[in-house]
């Protein structure tokens, strides 16, 4: 048939030649009216270095990866698997496009079209690297071996757990949800860290919608259920508030006409302002676009506890207790370290400390062949400090800028003081990890050829030089979706765009991030389907 | 912005002018070489007919539809809203295409892309329908109240239970999974009725395959675990068994490549030949395409118990007993009456029988202002074969169609029979359900007009004519998709169809079928998308 020989060749083009695949999915885009740039396959291409080992007849070494996120993905895309020996581990058999959960508790996007399966990207890798589903529940870093668990619970046959050696390790394994011990959090509240989180959220919006329109229910009552409270006023947050805004007045209401007047959307925050991480400007328009949409913004508020029935907190000002009742309770405030990083990090020293420390160049500190990247790691400040002091020049300006023929002890320390609080730990997020994921691949895809010619800076203690450069991270800038078609984004060099255009940056930017070709055009199309026919409402 | 007013009216064209999005979807239809044909919604359109009611200012009957199926959401669809006070019962918020439904546990089709939610549906009725997101748990037939309860289990305040007053109550609640008792079948099998259930199948097809290939299994323990068996080989199981088939080897076998050759699935039949409800060429045309695909088809065989790890079964020739180990049991056999129901079945003095009994007119026996249709409920034999009986001339033709003059006692107690044997109850398909509430909804958008110019056949008892023409099952084919893009389909008038083109005369008539342009536009997009990228393998 005409028809089914057109998709057999249009599939074969598609896996056969990514050039011709490109060509006809930019159609796809065009017509859709996205227009978005989608460049971002091509770069990762061209900048893959490929390594000419010479030692292939030797054992090649074992490197585990632990987590497929982003972090662990990015590594994993640029290695080149000719010369290790490649096994990952995590619970997740896929990839997800965290930045898009808010998206998808509301439906704007499907939860499939931000995930792709791991061994899809590893499949492309033309190397022979392994997979298991499974969680890494213990570390042996003195016998360089991995304990695991598949922990998916069905009647399936087999021994769950198994071993693994490896010569390098690479943890990048993210972090889990902080409740800062506050009692009921995790029994009553809902996260954003995982898909399944976003997806719950999504039936738990409709269940309370459904239940505020049943018959016998008080206005009171109906109130209470529509009442949903986000704790935290990070980017995450403000950007669940703002989908589930949207998700309400555009769809919503139209189908659950009897109680759109009883809708409210609260933000409590427990700093003075929402989006405090980024620039002031950014953050007074959000509470202002807020405001207008009716979201309640409650600063300076410190949840106490969460009751199945009540959030209870602090208001700081005034020192006052007070409660009230909510429908759903969304929990998005920060993020720690896994119990098994934890274990590890009391193996090697590190037990005080709350996040596992790395070096400039993603060592973990106190253990040989051990890199972590990612939300599970941070790069010591000390050392961070030390890469600023190379800059020496720079400690030699007075506050306006000339320079300075002398410093006394005073104003050495002074100097050094502010080039440590301009160097602040790397914030969790998606680019930071997806950097460093990218820097630990190039330096093991030149492990062995810079091996007697050490690119790096010179050793501060010792002699020589470092083998490589440090991690050096480049901000490309962050944004902050505000719904209503709007968006905020803190751009490199202190630039701020804010309103309609920023959103459509963002449409851009997020299209041409995804990690295959397949969620690219999943997600356009979903962004599509959203202006088209709405969102869906279907308890699934 | 250009591309967002392009959006804008897009999206407003959409939803004010159903011509000119149809003309936009063809466009998209035609893009995605699908080609399929697309016409329901139109004629659906068309069929309506408008009741001009006089007693407008008198209260609105009360009319209660449980159930939001082919069945319920059919009569819904086509029912004078500005004549009855419509309200609606369902534990579940969409209507789900279950036909679809086995393509849903491969990813064939997302689940998103099968559903309707029920409000978009009335909301597009322009009338006061009302729904309830909510199960009957008892009918008062006596004092025509019904109990609900909202069975979602959360947090969430006001009551659960509430009760309804009905003037006329039309269940369309459908069948739940029949066991037959067979023990352990609840507990360890999967079952192919509701989204979620196709949705728990997907997930577990992959923790199969990760749990195989992980280290440290035997091989016969990885057998074990991709050992998938079917029970019941009717058209959900050997369309399942079809399209796992098909995910096995056109997705999985790449990303799982160390254990291709260890799958293995099975069909259990108990009957001797599988799709034994069509005709013998799509049967064995079904068995030799199965033999050829290595699956395997075991007829003869009674299911005795399902353990966590074993099915047990009879062979029914040589009376043997043997179980065989599984990594994962759909059970797929048949239906039965929902405890409710039978409840309801006792109170009006059908206690002994299996299914509700209607009549001709869908009217429940032995209760007034009662309906059922769809799988629930099936027409009473003796007024079917009263039918019959108004076409007394067929009786009175010989073996050879000619007429004969007289019939004697015995002759026409034969010809009884062979009219009686003639009509089966009718199958429980999504078909007979929608002729069924379509059927339904035209009797009562006439029930005032035609109240007394009855335009039914003569009363076979009493005097007068019947209100209405009894319902008429008009039978339009029935296809059976066998994986590898071929399917099976009987068509009206003893016509068979077989092969690929069958397959796309599918894909042509599931299109068009669809409930609304957004879940066609979705169904087309995901076949598309499957002919380029294969299915998702993410377990989510």
């Amino acid at each position: 048939m005409t028809i089914l020989s057109f998709f057999t060749r249009a599939s074969r083009a598609f896996n056969g030649y990514p050039a011709s695949s490109k060509l006809l999915l930019l159609c796809t885009l065009s017509l859709s009216g996205g227009g978005v740039v989608a460049y971002s396959e091509a770069q990762v291409d061209a900048s893959k270095t490929s390594v000419q080992v010479n030692e292939k007849d030797c054992k090649k070494k074992r490197v585990v990866v632990l987590g497929t996120g982003w972090a662990g993905i990015s590594f994993l895309k640029d290695l080149d698997v000719s010369a290790y020996d490649v096994q990952v581990v995590s619970p997740r058999n896929y990839f997800a496009f965290t930045p898009l959960l808010p998206s998808v508790t509301c439906g704007t996007v499907e939860a499939r079209s931000i995930v792709e399966p791991v061994r899809n990207i590893i499949k492309k890798r033309n190397g022979e690297i392994q997979f298991w589903e499974a969680e890494c529940m213990k570390i042996d870093a003195a016998n360089k071996k991995l304990f695991c668990r598949y922990t998916v619970e069905n009647n399936l046959v087999g021994n769950d757990d198994f071993s693994l050696e490896y010569d390098y390790l690479v943890i990048a394994v993210g972090a889990q949800v902080n409740t800062f011990n506050t009692p009921g959090v995790l029994e009553n509240c809902f996260f954003l860290k995982e898909v399944e989180d976003a997806q719950k959220i999504r039936r738990s919006v409709i269940d309370c919608f459904e239940k505020a329109v049943l018959p016998g229910l008080s206005e009171e009552e109906r109130r209470i259920n529509l009442h949903f409270v986000i704790v935290g006023g990070g980017p995450t947050g403000v950007e669940f508030a703002a989908e589930l805004h949207d998700f309400v007045q555009e769809d919503l209401i139209n189908l659950y006409p009897s109680v759109k007047d009883l809708v409210k959307i609260t933000v409590i925050q427990s700093g003075d302002h929402i989006l405090n991480m980024f620039d002031e400007r950014i953050s007074s328009f959000a509470e202002q676009k807020f405001r207008r949409d009716g979201i309640e913004v409650q600063t300076g508020s410190r949840v106490i506890s969460v009751s199945d029935k009540e959030i209870t907190m602090k208001l700081k000002a005034k020192g006052e207790i007070c409660s009230v009742p909510h429908g759903l309770v969304v929990w998005s405030t920060g993020v720690e370290t896994r119990p098994f990083v934890k274990d590890f990090m009391g193996q090697i020293g590190q037990a005080n400390r709350r996040v596992l420390a790395t070096d400039e160049w993603l060592r973990v500190k106190g253990c040989e062949d051990v890199y972590a990247l990612g939300d599970c790691a941070t790069i010591n400040q000390r050392k961070v400090m030390s890469k600023h002091l190379r800059d020496v020049t720079d400690l030699m300006k007075d506050s306006e800028g000339n320079y300075i023929d002398k410093v006394d002890i005073e104003g050495f320390k002074l100097a050094l003081c502010q080039a440590d609080s301009q160097v602040k730990n790397l914030p969790a997020t998606a680019q930071v990890a997806a950097q460093q994921g990218a820097y630990l691949s190039k330096c093991f895809n030149r492990k062995y050829k810079w091996k007697d010619n050490p690119e790096g800076p010179r050793r501060f203690r010792g002699s020589g030089r470092h083998q490589f450069h440090p991690f050096q991270y480049k901000h490309l800038g962050q944004f902050a979706p505000l719904g209503g078609e709007q968006a905020a984004a803190e751009l490199p060099g202190d630039w701020v765009s804010m309103g309609r255009s920023t959103q459509w940056l963002w449409y851009s930017v997020y299209a041409s991030k995804q990690v295959s070709w397949r969620t690219r055009v999943l997600v356009v199309s979903d962004w599509t389907r959203r202006f088209i026919f709405g969102r869906d409402s279907s308890r699934i």
